[in-house]
């Protein structure tokens, strides 16, 4: 069985678990702590010296690294890798406008309200976080807008990807009510076969 | 022919030229200058509403955005993207570590050193970008410590895309020499049959 180390509430370990869930893919959980500072000891850097969660093990003990790579390994062979070359290419764009412009933005924003509690010496940061952050699903708006996934009718690793902070973006300061296709697409996206929240 | 708009002083253009020429596919550049704003006009904002470089166009008008996506567009059938899924898995692991852990302090460090000429009101953020950027290349030294490239014995997209910025980031302050390994993988690279510079 596959082994994640990861923390529930991250969104990037979140994307793991929605993609095994909706896949019916079996896995064991390791809580990891980021506060506690559990990502950055010895024998955690030894598995992952980037000192980051996510990290999968697979079956023969290899481990992988990097949310939207792990992604790609679980659902290479399902309905949520397209086949042609052109619609794969769209979903890896989809996956790093995440890690480039979506997460560095909603994901830490969200950390500095919801797990750090909006410090002062945080709050420039947080605010700095919002412009980038609204651009980001502004641009996702604009794409749902034309249809009901982020590559076309069917949903693809591009939406467990952006869904992952997304559906939460509220809790770094995020109104989602001014962008309603991506509301609409988040409804879509709870409705799947298997779906599952931020809970183990 | 494809079109590709860039500015080949950019390590995430040059990265498109780069495995073009290694493939020896054919394209006409397009000179975009990010410094006078043409990434940010309305023209251009049509093209690539993220408003970012370099960006695609292929034969039939489709365009593809994102480095490391059109990476993969152009070099998926060749031998820089390998066979079995877990060696997909650790290239797409390395672009993924590229984009989040390398490019932000180690691009952003060379454009505010190279570009901006290292303004006062920008010293802090340069700063700051040194350690993340060091420690980026102490991972890839690391890696390279193990195996001739990224993923083993032959070169990969994760060395092109990592190439781009790695090779000039003397120019953002990183001193190269504390990382052999990084200085023989550069070698390395510079040797491959077809390879060009940061050059049109």
């Amino acid at each position: 069985m596959f082994k994640i180390y990861g923390d529930i509430f991250s969104g990037n370990c979140y994307k793991i678990k929605l993609l095994s869930d909706l896949l019916e893919i079996k896995y064991e959980w390791h809580p990891v702590d980021i506060l506690k500072g559990e990502t950055r000891t010895d024998e955690f850097l030894q598995i992952n010296p980037v000192g980051a969660i996510p990290v999968l093990v697979d079956t023969t003990g290899e481990i992988y690294t990097e949310s939207n790579a792990i992604l790609y390994f679980l659902g290479r062979g399902s309905e949520y890798w397209p086949e042609t070359v052109e619609l794969q290419t769209r979903v890896l764009q989809w996956m790093f406008f995440e890690q480039y412009n979506h997460e560095p933005n909603i994901a830490v924003a969200r950390f500095i309200e919801r797990y750090l509690g909006l410090p002062d010496e945080r709050k420039e940061d947080y605010l700095s976080k919002q412009k980038g952050g609204n651009r980001a699903l502004k641009i996702m708006n604009s794409a749902l807008s034309g249809s009901k996934y982020l590559i076309g009718e069917y949903p693809s690793l591009a939406d467990i990807s952006l869904f992952a902070y997304t559906h939460v973006a509220d809790e770094g300061g995020f109104d989602l009510s001014q962008f309603p296709a991506v509301q609409k697409w988040i409804k879509n996206i709870k409705r799947l076969p298997n779906f599952t929240g931020m809970e183990i």
